[in-house]
């Protein structure tokens, strides 16, 4: 029998052989009769969270369903959300509260029998849709797939059950052209198979700009988003229906006329920001090389209203969204539009993303020599500072390289307790991570603790080390203050040397 | 004998064998006699405007000597600023205002003797320093060279004259590592061969962000600055100047700590300005590809803080800056700092935004068909609306390719009335160019007046003809009525055809 654990907590789940929730499901509908149903496909860091924000809208009582596959990684969700428990782990205390309202008024549940589509008012997409690289080490352009057969099996899945008149919202991040060419044909298919009208039903397209952390909640329901349909019904209906989840009196809905429009306007939206990055690693190295300090430089242009968003130095691009969504881009204008050549200069800005951490391990063994034995320090491990995410983290990176090198590693967080993708657990107290004996810190996530007076007074009490800041997360008086005792050198800053 | 004509009233002017013209500085120098004498080297797009700024400085009365070469380009700018008429075409009014002042108060003059150096208490280098790429149809980038041989003739000039406690501020835009590698040690042995100390004097590096236009001088004036010094005394010295000059209760310098730092930041900035409308080149081709509208996608982006900056699609990038400063910086990078690699991914905007026009003239084709022999009108010439430069201006290139195929061509700008870089005389009178029997009219500068209500009149008079917006001029509304009657293309929306 397989079995799913639950990462939070270790309990294990037997997943059951007989796929069949029917009979919870309709409790659950005739628990809440008079409510439309809206099913969330897909129980991830965006469906988990729409599922609340839908549960808890601001002007309408749905019945809300999270649907998500009867797997080893997925189950558990399911069963955590029904036992009461939310399946993430977040700062957003927002959470918690809309999570417990939804428990309170039994309008929120979760299963994995696509049965539930049968009552959907709304169905809202939000599976996963990754791009194959083909290993952390090969850099080429050429080396990346975009597989939709899980993609197109779920949409399947939804036409086989769904209400011929309902609303299917597709938020998963596409390729552009999926939803006319790839969505639409498999529902009408199956429509037709199943002897229905396939002018009713309506699709749409919107895309949300969640951002995991203290604002998770709000970053949905308060936060501009931009949505199309395939004809006008199905856009006033996603405009009707965002209308009721979204805070629409502090942020606007912004029509696009067509679905390939908005899929574009949500790559195009983090391709943007990953070729800035992208810059930002060529000038790191120039600077580094011109033995001057980057930060400095930059913020003396961000003062320019064009220039605000230049980005700083840093050890790399990790999440969901930035490391992908340039290439499912790239692979829709050759494969889905069948043009001759792909958004090189988008692609390129990944691949030079990706050698962030290459970068940073590079600078290390320039500035410190062999390390082979050394005890080296990882502070944070997440993408992002002050959240427990690790998806694409590009701390991955550096640590196989350190790995590698044969380095004796150890690693801290307070926000991760277990990093999956490595399978070991991290140590989450900073006191028992800042022991004698180390060589080298690397500060790798930029967590505010880090910087925090104790923390420093704590690096001081540490016998002579070297510290690489590979986020340029001290202040310039904490520099010189760290100075004092250790060797700091800061990434994009060549004048510490 | 060499001649040099005004290009802005033809008047001609013979330049003398006989190169002395130290009896009229020394009377202009008597004249000021009480005054700090500031020497501005260049008369071009900044220097010229730049003496005027420092001949109405905020806080000290300057007397200030403009040089510049007494060659066919340059020395009639030197005879017209003595004869009273300032040498450059400016709709900013202030330029005429403090012209006027500055005659008034007879405290600006202008020559071509190096002989002038050796009263100046500040000299300011605003020569142009550029790029030679190979040509406008090969497009690898491997083909461009810096030639640095007339800026550095132009400091030993400096060297050779300059008093030795001076201080020598460069504006000019330079490969990164110029000041400290190549101006200072030519100062320097000029200097010694003069037998003086290389104790005193001082040299450092600030750039302007000036833009040609209806704000020319507060350009100069009221934004914020860069700068940086060879050593401390250098960096107060430029800052104190600064301050006579740069109006700080409305805009703030920020001092870097190296040279370096600074002339990175100046290219770094447009570097980065140029990369990003590399970015929307890529996307307005697979926009139209995918049939959409990449306006109405970056109109829904730029709500967002971090994408405020995310470009439209256009028909080039022009102007002396974009075009050549990332060249100029990942030449510094492999041959003044020696690296292994240039910057690949700005020269390679560089590169891309050199395309432009060839896109633009590629859709016209496509959508048009052959234009042999078709009677085509340009609407703007210079490479900014509203603005009457033409350096290095993207229409250049639509032009040439469509001379090459053979069409009839008519152009017209009401800020340019002679296009000096092909020689042409520009047709200034909107009534006069928009005559019938045209087949094709391209928007190709985003001059106010072509989107007037009179001016879409005038289109809808005209006999149905193709219009090829190539900047997104027109609103949705006026592309409505002229679709009513012509044919319209606009570049990066697909959705229109």
């Amino acid at each position: 029998m397989k079995q799913s654990r639950n990462i939070l907590n270790n309990k294990i789940y037997d997943i059951p052989t007989v796929l069949d929730d029917s009979k919870n499901i309709d409790d659950f509908i005739s628990l809440n009769s008079k409510k439309k149903v809206i099913v969330v496909q897909g129980l991830g860091f965006v469906g988990a969270v729409m599922s609340l924000v839908c549960a808890n809208s601001i002007s309408e009582d749905y019945a809300v369903i999270g649907i998500d596959l009867p797997n080893e990684n997925s189950f558990w969700k399911i069963k955590s959300i029904n036992e009461g428990f939310f399946p993430l782990v977040a700062d957003d205390p927002k959470i918690e509260d809309f999570f417990n309202k939804s428990i309170d008024k039994k309008n929120f549940y979760a299963t994995y029998d696509p049965y539930a589509y049968k009552f959907a008012d709304v169905i809202i997409v939000d599976i996963n849709l990754d791009v194959q690289k083909k290993s952390l080490n090969d850099l080429s352009l050429e080396n990346f797939d975009v597989d939709l057969s899980g993609f197109k099996k779920a949409i399947e899945s939804i036409g086989k059950n769904f209400k011929d008149n309902a609303l299917v919202l597709v938020e998963t991040t596409v390729p552009p052209g999926t939803c006319e060419k790839i969505v639409k044909p498999i529902l009408e298919t199956e429509l037709q198979k199943r002897g229905l009208s396939t002018e009713n039903y309506m699709l749409g397209h919107s895309y949300e700009r969640v951002m995991p952390g203290p604002n998770y909640i709000d970053s949905i329901r308060e936060y501009p988003r931009v949505f199309s349909g395939i004809n006008e019904k199905s856009a006033n209906k996603v405009k009707n229906f965002l209308e009721t989840i979204i805070d629409t009196s502090v942020c606007d809905l912004t029509e696009l006329n067509h679905t390939n429009a908005s899929e574009i306007a949500k790559v195009l939206e983090n391709s943007y920001r990953a070729t800035n990055i992208a810059f930002a690693i060529e000038w790191t190295r120039f600077a580094e090389e011109a033995g001057v300090d980057l930060y400095s430089i930059v913020n003396a242009i961000r003062v320019r209203d064009t220039h605000s968003n230049l980005m700083y130095p840093g050890i790399g691009v990790g999440g969901y969204c930035l490391t992908k969504d340039p290439l499912l881009a790239s692979w829709s204008k050759e494969n889905i539009f069948k043009s001759v050549s792909g958004l090189e200069m988008s692609k390129a800005s990944v691949s030079s993303n990706d050698q962030m951490p290459r970068f940073a391990f590079e600078r290390l063994i320039k500035i410190y020599g062999n390390i082979t034995n050394k005890n080296i320090l990882l502070l944070g491990i997440s993408y992002r500072g002050d959240v427990g995410d690790t998806r694409f983290t590009p701390v991955h990176g550096l640590y196989r390289m350190l790995q590698d090198a044969k380095a004796n590693l150890k690693l801290h967080d307070p926000f991760v307790a277990y990093w999956e993708e490595n399978n070991i657990n991290i140590q989450s107290n900073l006191d028992d991570a800042l022991v004698s004996g180390l060589d080298i810190i690397i500060i790798s996530a930029g967590h505010s603790i880090y910087k925090d007076i104790t923390t420093i007074d704590k690096l001081l009490k540490l016998n002579k080390l070297m510290i690489f800041d590979t986020i340029g997360l001290f202040s310039e008086l904490q520099i010189k203050q760290i100075k004092e005792k250790h060797i700091i050198s800061v990434l994009g800053r060549g004048d510490l040397e």
